[in-house]
């Protein structure tokens, strides 16, 4: 029902100029659960201007396939959805410190990614690999949530792959892998009394002293792999105690975040904490965890991604957790690679620079259809 | 409008049995701001059965006052009203390790004491002292709405006299003076950022570490002062900080609370916390404070009253504030006393050993009323 009676979907224009088909992509507002119109303007898009490519709809996500026996397949992935809007819709341009920007939620975050895989996908007619192009939903919410949990479980074949490239934004350099991530529950015990009385009661807060005290002397291990390097992080990302003012609290509690390095498991990680923590009075339980993804770059596809990018594009490794960790759960190197500065994901003034947009376009067009071909 | 339609107040005997008058007067909901109903049957009581006294209605506060004039006057005071009821009404009985009791939300909390002051601003007739007896409202909520505050500012002369009892529970020992109490908000600021990029941030959160590690290790004095023993608490009675689970906190606190004996200031009291949390990288803000209360054991009507006790009365320090510090404040030396286990205020299980209110109705009764006069 719902279905029929929402407005058609914009119709997309896949060869108008990237910064145009970006302002169009981010002005279909997608925040998590809401991506329908947007999966309807890419589902439509890709069957009007791209007969040569099998189309899959599966929810709100879109699968693009070519079929040409090569191979190789690479896996070119990007998520429609945004976290919420900021009162920054519709997009904007400016020209700041002499440099041009595309303003508003999801320029960075990654619609920059997503519309530049739109044109690629429609455009690359007669790749040397096979290419997946996946358009996905949910990626902005909890993991179970992810379209990309359900495709594994349903349908683990439209993810499959020799190689796998996320749009996320690098500010258009290669990120390879992904650090893991886990959260820790720390829970420090204690008696109740009046806060008068001290004596009578036993302070849950003050139980955590040595743990803040380990966590502010902390230092993080950095691990070198393929060349990258990951910084490790462990820190306390909440902390909560009290029952009234003239209550000594019974209970306190510390919520750790732990970013390790994929040479880590999870389990080694978890290890990690609870000896760094050890003989303190506190209970300790992992509440998430996700592993991270080596960044892969001695493979064959891998390899030749890089070089066809060439020397001008920096190679780093990625911090934050993304879903190439899924590609690697299954076995496939993955890397990141898109236009926009992480750091502004989910900030009130993302933003995207044009040359960002231009420059990761041209990399992905050396590399999928060389000059000359 | 709404008092002509209330309920008429139940009708209270002063000179039933002790126990018999206390069930009646908890059987009276007083919740803070509810206190009318059982003001009134506080005032119609006076007014009926205690001719030799001139009764005075101020709000929801009765006060009560012989005029014999004595060369001493002694204020008698006792607060109406209890923290909001935990199913715990109407009041019952139990005896508990053969023990007799009466229980329900301000058996304990304070309506023994209020029991003992109204059958004895009855009985007494002719004290050696002069007495102004006080049931007042509004004592477990702010001290701007304590109604002893507005009598302070309106009434002063009905507060004054050179000695005065507070009925508090203090299991009907003389519990003399009372702590000072200060709430101070310790804030740590840093700088947010992803959680995976945590050298690009600062976490506030680590910056308490030191604060903790000092409150942990905090050995509080103990001032001894009229022979009683004041000891002095410091403690975290909450703590919060945290953005989200991927972000590294930009703000942290704590909530102190320092009780302090109360031969030190709030102005030293204050002086004290930022000495032992200099170099922390914190801010302070004192958010509230009342000073504690000198015992004042040496006057002579506190000599009298605790020569007429006698020696199988304990006397110790009030570790909690109370409003004697208010009377402290006008230059009346005042002690707290009353039935009851002061640890058992406010709580789910509220009660009152029988014995008690019978001692500490005797004990009054041995001071007012000396035998063979």
């Amino acid at each position: 029902m719902s279905r029929m009676t929402t407005t058609p979907a914009p119709a997309l224009d896949p060869r108008a100029d990237i910064v145009d088909l970006t302002a169009a992509i981010v002005d279909i507002p997608s925040v998590s659960g809401d991506e329908q119109a947007l999966a309807d303007a890419v589902e439509q898009t890709l069957r009007t201007h791209a007969p040569h490519l099998t189309v899959i709809r599966d929810g709100d996500t879109v699968i693009a396939r070519t079929e040409l026996g090569r191979a190789t397949r690479v896996v070119m992935a990007g998520h429609l959805d945004t976290v919420p809007v900021a009162d920054n819709l519709p997009s904007s341009r400016r020209t700041r410190d002499g440099r041009e920007e595309l303003v508003g939620r999801g320029t960075c975050d990654m619609k920059g990614g997503v519309s530049i895989f739109l044109a690629l996908a429609v455009e690359t007619t007669d790749p040397d690999v096979d290419l997946t192009w996946i358009f996905y939903d949910h990626e902005e919410v909890a993991k179970a949530d992810n379209s990309l949990t359900r495709i594994a479980r349903t349908h683990p074949e439209h993810l499959q792959g020799d190689f796998a490239i996320l749009g996320e934004p690098t500010s258009a350099g290669v990120e390879g892998g992904c650090k893991g991530t886990m959260k820790l529950e720390v829970t420090a015990r204690g008696v109740a009394s009046h806060s008068a009385r001290d004596w009578v009661g036993d302070n849950a807060i003050h139980h955590l002293a040595p743990v803040l005290e380990r966590l502010a002397a902390y230092e993080a291990r950095r691990a070198v792999i393929d060349g990258l390097e990951y910084r490790e992080c462990l820190n306390a990302v909440a902390i909560t105690g009290g029952i009234a003012g003239n209550v000594i609290p019974d209970r306190a509690a510390i919520t750790l975040n732990y970013r390790f390095a994929p040479d880590t498991s999870p389990d080694r990680a978890e290890a990690h904490v609870r000896e760094l923590l050890k003989d303190c009075d506190v209970e300790i339980e992992v509440t998430d965890s996700a592993a991270g993804a080596l960044p892969g770059l001695d493979t064959p596809p891998a390899r030749e991604f890089l070089a066809a990018l060439g020397d001008d594009v920096t190679v780093a490794a990625k911090q934050g957790w993304t879903d190439v960790s899924r590609f690697a759960e299954l076995g496939t190197p993955a890397v990141n690679f898109g236009p926009g500065d992480p750091l502004l994901a989910h900030t009130d003034d993302e933003h995207v620079p044009l040359e960002d947009l231009r420059q990761a376009l041209a990399a992905l067009r050396r590399w999928l259809e060389p000059a000359g071909r």
